[in-house]
């Protein structure tokens, strides 16, 4: 298993993903105590929330409040999810408070109208507009594409229509790309050719790997992407998560999880394990549910015994 | 991805290693219904049950009516899992109604002590007797090896230390060796590197490999077996089974999680999985609680949606 990334970084997408789809809107209070937890347990990057439509998505309406209360230690890159460019005005009122935004669009027509009511080609003068601004800024910019391996109303998705929306989002500023799958469609074989098409074709740009486990080959994924080389990853803490838009689509892949796996292939990630299962314990606790990370209820292995 | 295998045997280990770690007997007419729907669905071995103690493990205390009672299709191959010499000749009572026996040991002392109250040694010698007596039946033998990826009470295994027990295995008659993580301690880095030394120095003896999902890592050690050409695997549906003398393991890797993503990966294993699910619901029916297979809970993609 030659190849494989000796680093690995991840972004914690559980403030911003997990919690705009728990039904039960999360006090501020606690989402800052869990983010502050996060940040210090070694993560290098946290999307903290999203300034979108407060009316849409009341989970997330204390977008301003979590920005301006949530510690910020050093080495910890924050980001917050930006859907247009009223979405960057808000967040700009806190510019000192983020260093990322990320924006974002669907691989397919049906799903980017049901998503942002907008044609792909929308989406892309829309947000072209939005990264232009944040640059003037000297925000970095993430594009996020979702559906990539597969999507819940088209079905099959093509990766070259993925990368000649991936080359856009590249040439209007995104300094990394992240491939959402969104509805847990992918499988290893589809996840290592489209890497290494992604590779050839974006050439330098930071490619950024993003899985959920519906069906249970999150991580799987996660190592057919590390041999093509990728060595960035989006997770969120007990596997909270999932597309409010697809029924039956569990969370993302548990960060738990791809901590353990990661150090246990000895791929450093910079992160203390027993410290993030204490936020994924605060955060079960809080929800009053199992969460479905698996390292989070069978413990980290313990070599030493 | 080159050199993964185009078509894998999977072993269905519900019937044995899921029922015997319910609390609960499950009623021997159930098992024979879910025995007879998992034969059904494509599955090409399935092992049904084991000879052990009925005081030691009431759950498969009816191995001899199970065994009796059992449709037997064509292209279906009958396991059972037989502990010692003892356990041979109760079996032998049905020599007709099954088709290889597995016997088994543990790679470290400390395990193998409390598995079975002998050392390796021991266990060696008694096997080699089992295994001969199964030979004259004209039965075939696959030998399993527990703890191999790490033990609970021991840390690490050694490598080496297994293969030269799987030589021994192969030297007594085994046709098939068996590699269990049984405790769920395995990374896909080690498990790649595990089976490219298994096979050089084990040659052409059917190798299979048995994981667990303790800590999520099942289908992503599944995924490092296959590039190495491991075409050979032991699950369990819905999730099932897990060690009874290790807290905290959950169970074997689902068998409708393997085959999703298999079929996905273009990989063949003659199982319909919608018939699987079909035997996965009934199985959570009667034990009216919530499996761990995520394809039970997601479904399977639905590429035509």
């Amino acid at each position: 298993m030659n190849g494989l990334p000796q680093r690995v970084r991840i972004r914690e997408v559980g403030p911003r993903d997990g919690f705009q789809n728990e039904p039960e809107v999360i006090p501020t209070e606690d989402k800052v105590r869990l983010i502050d937890m996060l940040a210090a347990s070694g993560l290098p990057r946290i999307e903290v929330t999203s300034f979108v439509r407060p009316d849409v998505i009341p989970q997330l309406a204390d977008a301003d409040e979590v920005l301006e209360t949530v510690q910020r230690p050093g080495g910890v890159a924050y980001s917050v999810l930006i859907p247009n460019e009223r979405g960057l005005e808000r967040a700009l009122a806190h510019r000192d408070r983020f260093d990322e935004i990320n924006v974002f669009l669907s691989a397919t027509e049906s799903h980017n109208k049901r998503n942002k009511n907008r044609t792909i080609a929308e989406s892309i003068d829309d947000l072209g507009r939005t990264v232009a601004g944040a640059r003037e800024e000297g925000l970095r910019c993430e594009g996020v594409i979702s559906v990539v391996f597969g999507c819940p109303y088209e079905g099959e998705v093509s990766p070259g229509r993925v990368l000649e929306i991936a080359v856009r989002l590249i040439e209007m500023g995104c300094e990394e790309i992240s491939f959402g799958d969104t509805t847990g469609m992918a499988n290893p074989r589809q996840v290592g050719e489209f890497f290494a098409a992604a590779r050839d074709r974006l050439g330098d740009v930071e490619l950024t790997a993003h899985f959920h486990n519906t069906r249970g080959q999150g991580l799987a994924n996660v190592l057919a992407a590390l041999e093509q080389g990728i060595d960035s990853f989006e997770s969120a803490f007990g596997e909270l998560g999932g597309s409010p838009l697809t029924p039956g689509a569990t969370g993302n892949i548990s960060t738990e999880d791809l901590v353990s796996m990661l150090h246990e292939m000895e791929i450093d990630t910079g992160v203390d394990l027993e410290r993030l299962l204490d936020v994924s314990r605060a955060i079960q606790e809080l929800l009053g549910r199992p969460l479905g990370a698996h390292v989070l209820r069978a413990g980290p292995i313990d070599w030493q015994r």
